[in-house]
């Protein structure tokens, strides 16, 4: 971490929204049971379901991201099956091999703008039982999206459906990892809300960690979808001693509209940053709605906006241009993006 | 949790102490890079090298004990070695299989208040390689034991020599799980300090959950002990994204002498507790030196107890007895003792 | 091995009976599908169905013990849940941590002549329920008893019916793991037919390999119990390719009673045997009725026995005894039990 | 397994080479130690070393080629290792999530006839820890290639040479699955030997099953390369208990050549399949020189074809032609040869 550089690497580099570590701070010596039985994460669950506009949810908390991906998604696989999932898709590439640690295989489809069709996973599943030999292969078990996706595309409520048609019909699990859902809830033309979610999808999370918690995921299932959950969460490490902290927290960002407003700051700077983009005559390679950015440049532009501003180089496109992801946050500063602007407009002369 | 209840029934049913939220809200809105390579993080594990005196030791840190105890043993063991411990260990019995989850048998001792001694150790391994079909037998590949025990007692120094001395002789690591580390250090009368267990140990944890903090354990490894450990934990689900968060409040802890407070007020707690108890003619049930008290009642003194006080039931003594225990921790109030102290003198007359 | 002795050892020294080698070479060069979805498979497993007396079961062929017993207990078990054994069984001390390979816990119960008891099993299973934390336990999940017991030994029919009534109560699958199934079916005074089994039972084996056969295991399920069990099977490398050898021998092994003539012939011997030894003053460390014979001597004793005989040792008895284990097969021949008589007359002058 | 149609389906279909079924038959009696302890075992071990021209070999027998790949593989990996494989693999799609049940990730490079080449190892281990987030994914350690490949072509020595080197700078295991391995030995121009495999590769395997035995997977690993091999085996339930019946057939297979008459044979027959193949203007898919022989045609000769003989449709080529596959065996009959390639000159017509 380069402190003269002005960061746009990440939706985590800053620690919590004050209003949590306010609530954090005023709750603190209050005695609570542990293990997530305490009364905050009662309420932060009943503020959830409210969201959900549904009271047939299960709802757990976790610590992060992909925690909260292997658990949910080996509780809800057989030891035979697999889980289908893009390639882009965080559970592929980068979470260490969790997914198979576990013991399961991710069964890979080719993603468009990060996203997965129904129309492929129909396809694959049908191969896969035409195959002669499929009693041989890991079975097709799941469905893993992420909404916004690796790429900060967004599934319409339309794509939702479908999909989640197709796993109804090929008796697939449908699981929607939120980790930046914030971002996908507070685009303002998004139609897929908390309540579509708990329809069509068997699991998903509502992150916290990329939208201002210090930490945390909340997994909503449908309501007694997976039995013994606590101990299996338990065996994964991932029942906090002090689940009070993370009912806390998700009763903060589901108090008062937080969670949406944390959402929509990002997006609106991220729109800024767009907009600099196409008027500085670049390309964005996907383009998006959420608080991801992803710009074409030369590897020549890229480098000198390294010296200034700290990003994550997402992919390499030979021969000699490379795609600049920059990510803003509920907590990016006016003048960081006045600092990145600037940066922007120099690039061209490069 | 009956709010109507005073309660001595864990250690972790505060949050955190106050310079730890202090320290969180004040370098709160920094930006640092993510997953434990933040200046915070940096800043802890020097902390905690100079606490151990040491610089050959390498420090990460996790969320959580079931975590940290799976995740460093299953990284210590080969696929085809099981872990030695005690049957009262907190591996064999309270983190729902989660060692066998990552593939490994505990084998387990039987213990003494909670402790496993060198030379049952030893009997085990020599009496395993004698047997004629040990291929076909977990391989014993390292020692699991907790200080202070979960029973609340201490390995003395001579004792830790011997395990350690054995374990080497018969190529086993020695792990320690220093959950409640805070209560064996602050113990006047303790004489295994860091730095014993740097030297006699191959891996130990700091715990913070139990000790102060809202949540975290320090993870400290014989240097270079476990290649691509940053991996391992990612793939484990055990990388906290914001590791700043541990950062920080490890490195509170660690500052002016802040975990060995937090571990002398409880213990100073537990012992006036204690000098009651025995006043009042009850048997303790293990005589132990930190802030877990063990006592021997009559079933119908724990209930009467239990009107007013919250604890947990260890052990039934049957016919009709039980045992008792009662947590204090750096939170537990004057007041809270004394309503405490009340009850056990009207239990005699019960 | 050495081939001066002569060798009570184990019941899998030899080969395959010779009915089995010449039904083999007689269908040798036919072609037949792969994966046991060949005639012969599907011969044999019509023959055993007919033996069990039941159309209502799923028979499956694999290569080795160890091997069905972790492909059947890991389907049947969920993930957060552990198998009950007693802590002589097979699964617990000699299968190198398969059980736990596949991620459950062996929950262990004192044996008592090699076997576990029902009402052990019921206070087992309510004192894990009746435990405040039991959310952060291993879930028993399943029974495993074999039959006979490593030790020899048989379950009654009421027995097992008691152990199958609480398994049923208590929501526990049953496993009988039946390698040496042969020598219980044809002990004289057995109750437990197959057809018992079938019905008590969730699942159960009838060994092949120390029971006549090369090599393979019958594995009985209740129908349809375990969905996708050919893929399970091949998950684990244990569906044999040419799976006709299998059926073949299962075919060959339930025609003409030939399973229990094989059984029948080592209990004869067994008995003459055991007769011996008390005749000889010896004390029968266990009093058994199969194939297997358990009988306690000084060390000095078992030293000069392993002169010309073969076993195994099986306990230390401190200070100076040990429990030799003798085991006859099908293939014993008549003038190895004369060697092995004359050697246990000699014995009472050492 | 339609008895009217002549079948190439696979290389599988009938017993065991009638010397094997003798060697069993004459070897039947003989009182062995058990689980590979035995001294046909250790004969077989000797002879394939002598075929290796090297002592410096370990020799494990395993039932089956599954459980070798994943015995092995999983043996040789780190807990954060995955295998580098081509996505036409055998462990990638036909083994039904072994690899991935015991922990490990298959990372897929698109193969070329069924090969991976050197420098795409190398490219794709150099992005690997090029990527700033390499530490969250999973770390190539091993290279799996099968020699013959599924596509039945062969690794030249020189390709060999280049993989293994790249393996060998970037700290790679290499592994072979040579299922099929007679065939490729026995290939005339052939110049990859059982010498080269030891150098060249860290382990291999010499297939049984699919060149003549009734099973069996001969795996050789580099001397001493891993500890406690045998509790490994054992753990994953492939130690056969009466190891002899695999030392007896590896023993026959290495004696007199009988391993590479058995290649040369099914070679032959491919040949003349071949040149009728090309005679009819046919295409193949892959030119192999192995016993498996892969065609082109329309989905209505496939249809055809398939009204006599026995294949497997290997892939589709939309719009309407599909690969058929076709094995030839040591046991291929001339008579079915016959009628294998009067139906392919029918099919000209169709």
């Amino acid at each position: 971490m380069n402190e003269k550089k002005t960061s746009f690497a990440s939706d985590y580099e800053e620690g919590a929204h004050h209003t949590i570590i306010s609530n954090l701070n005023r709750t603190n010596l209050l005695k609570t049971a542990g293990f997530g039985q305490d009364e905050f994460s009662e309420a932060a669950r009943k503020k959830i379901r409210d969201a959900c506009k549904t009271s047939e949810a299960d709802i757990s908390f976790m610590v992060g991201g992909t925690q909260a991906n292997f658990v949910v998604i080996s509780a809800l696989l057989k030891s035979y099956e697999g889980v289908i999932a893009a390639d882009s898709g965080h559970i592929n590439f980068r979470e260490a091999g969790a997914i198979e640690a576990t013991g399961h295989k991710v069964l890979t489809l080719p993603h468009v703008d990060g996203k997965i069709l129904a129309g492929d996973v129909k396809l694959f599943v049908e191969d896969f039982y035409a195959n002669e030999l499929h009693e041989h292969m890991s079975v097709p078990g799941m469905v893993y999206i992420s909404q916004p996706t690796e790429y900060g595309t967004l599934y319409t409520l339309e794509e939702l459906r479908k999909l989640s048609t197709v796993c109804r019909e090929k008796n697939l699990a449908l699981y929607v990892d939120g980790a930046r859902l914030a971002y996908a809830l507070a685009y303002p033309r998004n139609n897929v809300t908390l309540k579509n979610l708990c329809e069509l999808a068997d699991a998903f999370t509502i992150g916290g960690t990329k939208c201002g918690a210090f930490f945390g995921e909340a997994v909503v299932t449908r309501k007694n979808l997976i039995p013994h959950f606590t101990t299996i969460i338990r065996q994964h490490g991932a029942l906090l001693a002090k689940g009070r902290i993370l009912g806390v927290q998700f009763y903060t960002l589901f108090t008062d509209d937080l969670y949406m407003k944390i959402g929509r700051r990002a997006i609106d700077t991220a729109d800024k940053i767009r907009d600099e983009i196409k008027k500085q005559g670049f390309e964005l390679y996907v383009d998006t709605p959420t608080n991801l950015i992803f710009v074409t440049m030369t590897e020549t532009q890229a480098r000198k906006l390294s010296e200034h501003i700290a990003f994550r180089t997402w992919e390499k496109l030979p021969p000699d241009k490379v795609v600049v992801r920059l990510a803003t946050s509920w907590a990016t500063k006016d003048n960081e993006v006045e600092v990145l602007l600037n940066e922007l407009r120099r690039l061209k002369f490069v």
